[in-house]
């Protein structure tokens, strides 16, 4: 490529990226003025095939820095995605391809970015997917998998914590084909980061174990960024991070500064850019011939290179027929046939275990017959139960403590860096299943990356032990209260408390299945017997009458530990001349999908119905009319005080259970499912 | 002190955190008996007057790793704080002074801590307070505010993305006086860390511009640790940490392995440590007399210290009436009379404004008049509007961007951090009213510290703007749904949604009186006209009827920017024959707080209720009948496309009006606030 056309293809990104935002009158052409060059310089050298986005072993590109998604659409129809220049014109419009921020579902676009840190957080995730996968189905003569993680950073993801976890952890594990580009403009929104942010970035990389290299002059030396990756994937047992000094807004009257940096430019400042770089000033959304007939090459040749990939992955299948077959399964995205089968079962002659415990069995037997599940826990591992018998760790193979093929990640004690990466390891493709452990209070460090994953439809699962009060000592700080009211008000979130064993192996059951929703499964630290009348197939419906009382007077609906407990207040209120049946709703979002004749059958009209939960009870009234739950913070002591200080024993519910029929006596009563109309779903 | 005396008293330290645990057979032993030398080196050298202590210049100490809680009652009861042997046997039970994790309300116990990563981020808070404060008020020759800031650390603080944010910040602030403790024992629960942590702390925290100082010695090298915090106090503009090479659980037979981490000590084990240490192997919890009269000298020097210090108070404020009188009424925790007058109010004749904007004009006023006023913002300061005019931040002064006694904190997109930091600055006493700005959805990502707020009484202020949907362009990944849901459902949080100029007064007005309850004001980008109806005194009950309609047949409760639209659709109900009340709700803890005979006045029974809010329903139905809400993610695209694409406009409530009085027409209807019990509060 000749350097003329090369700078006229690196203002066409500018212009393009101006143009869209200009036309918006919304959006940041800062960052994509200023990177424009180190995004050429990348991709016309990435593995990628615009007719196939999905190709398994393409390079990955994250933008972490979500605003600048201006350059991210701009490349996309310049290397011929499926973007129209129309689509471009249509950024930020209701219902276009091209929304404010990157989002996953949109072709091309591997990860949801914007919320600061996570794609880059994310692209470690991606990372150590390909190398799991690779040294798991590689064999020689046969690098079916062999890709690039590229990601562009900015300053402000690297403010956010999310990414020092994320970043230590790729310095950890050795991650040498991550590489990653740190847009150092010096700019955020407030001003000048002298301000705010003087940390040594590359040296705070380095003490992670990255391998750092620099190009101060990344506005205009294409070449100089170019050496760079060439050298960045040389780095084998390293992430690599490129600092790029750039100027933000490059080439506009107020580049360098914080105004180009969320504002589309002034119609003055469009055209003496335009002028300057010798296009027309009059015309908007130009692109020359000859820049998408240099691009189109880029993608002939990864359309190329996929064909031989396929018929190389042929070849494997038949001189490796067991794994051929398993990667093929994988890559259709379907699960082995009646692997579900490997779920345990229970029956009430069962004894009492903590659910975090039948967790531990059911991970046991299902990662047996699921290659696909990559799992781990923040620090946590001996109490969360996470990791399985013989259970190889992802490590490098030099520490001698696991290999890259390992399954189970040691995350460490970051649960917001652990969420990111556990979204880009299902991201990657091949129906990783990729679930990872902590206290249900310590999901909340990580909330962010769970309302992403739900957002972008990735299914990944957060085993969250420690559910409640009945932590016992720990006290306060570590019991949730608003926990689960949190989860479940985040549209598209399967949040499991399971009751006993059968529930349990619903909650995997389902979990596992999802190809677009995330779970996190609430488990209990203390004991919880196997309960008569439960069963997977019937939890799996998300709520189910587990106690049905002869034309019951009360109905109690409870999840997780408070199941037994109802259980044992109906009898009490049996015995007091009050029927009462007991719903069992381990998942409120699986039995909304229930049709409305089932969920009528559960919650009836004509009967009072009290919910039992010993957390928050915000949320709980679109299933009862009456809400028990602890609306106040825990305190330390052993677990059976706690719940009896705080009546959450038959007794207490039993009590509140007579209160409400009293209440209700001779009113006439609708389910609480009828509504003159529902929320906007 | 002799040598022999010293060891004697760092084996009581050791001991009696082990008999502690023992005793609770719960809890946490390998961290206080490795870092016993340490807590004794810097307790010996500290200033703290046990007799008082909230004397404002104490030093600070923080244990971050709240888990070795046993060490800190351990050195509370040997210090001659109010914690007997008898607490310390009480340790983890029921009403106990000796819960699990420390707890900020207890005497000498400086933040609530045990989720890792915030107390060291606590301290960043704390360090700024004394910075701000010695600043402010020292003059020459009295050094009224003059105190060090202590933390404890381990590896797991140093793990979680918070500690990253807080400590970079504290770099970049230059904060001589912070000197941390880096417990480098090499074991987290996992076990060693080899297999999660093997960045280089010393090294990133040297990245970040602290000073890092290592004892290699720790577990036994007392005068080395000593001399390490003499070296300390000298590096006036850094921070400093002192890593410590220790064994975890030292002594113990299982010294260096997870299994002392988060375990009782076995009965032979604690027996052969009192036989190696020449204790009585019968005896638990026991103290020497000498370990006693030695501990008590420093407690005596504390109290003689703040003998002088009370005198030369008064001596200063003779010479400084003015900022004496100051400093004496914020002291008693005092907000200046009639301070409340500062607020603005409106009146329908005034423009419509968003209410990030009203925030401003609000924070603008109330600056001028409260010097306790100590703000910020994660970086969006002219997106949030949390700067008021003439504002000086605080910023190491050799930077000239500001000084240390300034009042504007640039924190960097750092939102889990800057909660912490807000935690440590109101926590350190003297009144200080602290807030921080963001988005609301990345409120999200320092919600831990907004919890641990909550569950300590620290009355911070999260400046929440960019509130929902009318965001706009953004698109779903910065538009909050389930955000509030989720605050509401954390006890002890005030979530203010303002509707117009009134109400965001009436949020200051109450955030600033506030003594123990956090607060979140949810503020729009959009503008909002000033309202008919509002005032400061009645949006301050939390709720109230702003539109009253004669025989009202429906009522709607609305918050924020749906509150016009709410006025709107009541005027398209009444002339389709439906008399409509509208109230408004900007907080429902408030409104939680009044009457009950207030309350059903707002609400009373026999109408139909329907809730308004462009935001997840949950929680809602405490107050309404049917929820109107956004139980979905939101999409990209101008604002007001999306309230008409959601139906958030007069017209779509106006028709849900309608099919709520419809549905519940003919039917008995109780107020929502009656219930048969109530949660546990």
């Amino acid at each position: 490529m000749s350097s003329e056309l090369e700078q006229r293809a690196i203002n066409t990104i500018r212009l393009l990226a101006v143009d869209t935002v200009g036309k918006a009158n919304s959006g940041h052409p800062g960052a994509p003025m200023g990177m424009a060059p180190a995004a050429h310089a990348l991709w016309t050298q990435m593995k990628l095939n615009p007719k196939d986005p999905n190709w398994i072993t393409r390079d990955r590109f994250v933008l972490s820095n979500g605003h600048a998604v201006a350059l991210l659409y701009t490349l996309l129809h310049l290397f011929g995605y499926n973007y129209s220049i129309e689509d471009l014109k249509q950024f930020r419009q209701l219902d276009s391809k091209t929304p404010g921020h990157p989002e996953a579902e949109s072709e091309g676009i591997e990860v949801t970015t914007g919320p600061l840190g996570q794609g880059v957080s994310n692209a470690v995730g991606l990372a150590i997917a390909e190398a799991q996968l690779r040294n798991t189905y590689n064999k020689p003569g046969f690098d079916l998998i062999d890709n690039y993680t590229y990601c562009f950073f900015g300053d402000g993801c690297m403010m956010e914590g999310i990414s020092s976890e994320a970043c230590s952890l790729a310095g950890h594990l050795g991650l040498g084909k991550l590489i990653a580009f740190y847009d150092s403009n010096s700019i955020s929104i407030d001003g000048n980061i002298e301000i705010e942010f003087t940390e040594d970035v590359g040296k705070r990389l380095e003490s992670y174990g990255w391998e750092v290299l620099e190009v101060s002059d990344a506005d205009t030396n294409v070449k100089a960024i170019s050496d760079a990756i060439a050298a960045a994937k040389k780095s084998t047992d390293k992430p690599t991070c490129i600092k790029l000094t750039t100027t933000i807004g490059y080439g506009s009257l107020n580049e360098a500064t914080a105004s180009v940096h969320g504002s589309p430019l002034k119609p003055e400042d469009k055209r003496q850019l335009k002028e300057k770089w010798g296009f027309n000033p009059d015309q908007d959304f130009h692109v020359d011939q000859e820049v998408y007939d240099y691009y189109s090459k880029i993608a002939e040749a990864g359309a190329k290179a996929e064909e031989e990939w396929n018929a190389l992955f042929e070849k494997y299948q038949k001189e490796f027929p067991e794994l051929g077959a398993e990667l093929a399964r994988r890559l259709k995205g379907e699960l082995p046939q009646g692997w579900e089968k490997a779920l345990p079962t229970y029956t009430p002659a069962d004894k009492a275990v903590a659910s975090r415990k039948l967790s531990e069995i059911a991970l046991g037997e299902i990662a047996n017959v699921l290659p696909e599940l990559v799992g781990g826990s923040a620090d946590l591992t001996p109490s969360n139960l996470t990791r399985w018998k013989d259970a190889t760790d992802f490590q490098s193979e030099k520490t001698g403590l696991g290999n890259q093929g390992g399954r189970y990640i040691r995350y460490g004690v970051r649960e917001h860096g652990m969420g990111a990466i556990m979204n880009g390891l299902a991201a990657y493709g091949a129906n990783i299943k990729s679930y990872g452990g902590t206290f249900l209070n310590f999901v909340s460090y990580g909330a962010p990356a769970l309302r992403l994953a739900a957002l972008s439809q990735i299914p990944v699962i957060w085993v969250a032990t420690h559910d409640s009060i009945g932590l016992g000592e720990d006290g306060p700080t570590h019991q949730p209260i608003e926990t689960l009211a949190h989860f479940r008000a985040i549209p598209n979130v399967m949040v499991w408390r399971p009751a006993d064993g059968n529930e349990t192996s619903a909650a995997y059951l389902k979990a596992i299945e999802s190809k677009t929703t995330p779970s996190v499964l609430a488990l209990t630290r203390q004991g919880l017997p196997q309960l008569e009348g439960s069963s997977v197939e019937k939890a799996s419906k998300g709520g189910y009458t587990i106690v049905e009382a002869k034309d019951a007077k009360l109905i109690i609906v409870a999840t997780g530990s408070e199941v037994i407990t109802s259980i044992e207040a109906a009898k009490l209120l049996e015995a007091q001349g009050v029927p009462t049946s007991v719903v069992s709703l381990p998942d409120q979002f699986t039995f909304d999908s229930q049709s409305d004749e089932y969920k009528k059958s559960v919650l009836p009209d004509g009967v009072p119905i009290i919910s039992v939960e010993v957390l928050a009870t915000a949320g709980w009234s679109k299933y009862s009319h009456v809400q028990f739950g602890l609306d106040r913070f825990g305190a330390s002591a052993p677990a059976g005080e706690l719940f009896k200080k705080f009546e959450f024993t038959p007794e207490g519910i039993a009590k509140r259970g007579k209160l409400t029929v009293d209440f209700y006596a001779g009113k006439e009563l609708l389910s609480p499912l009828n509504k003159p109309f529902f929320p906007i779903h």
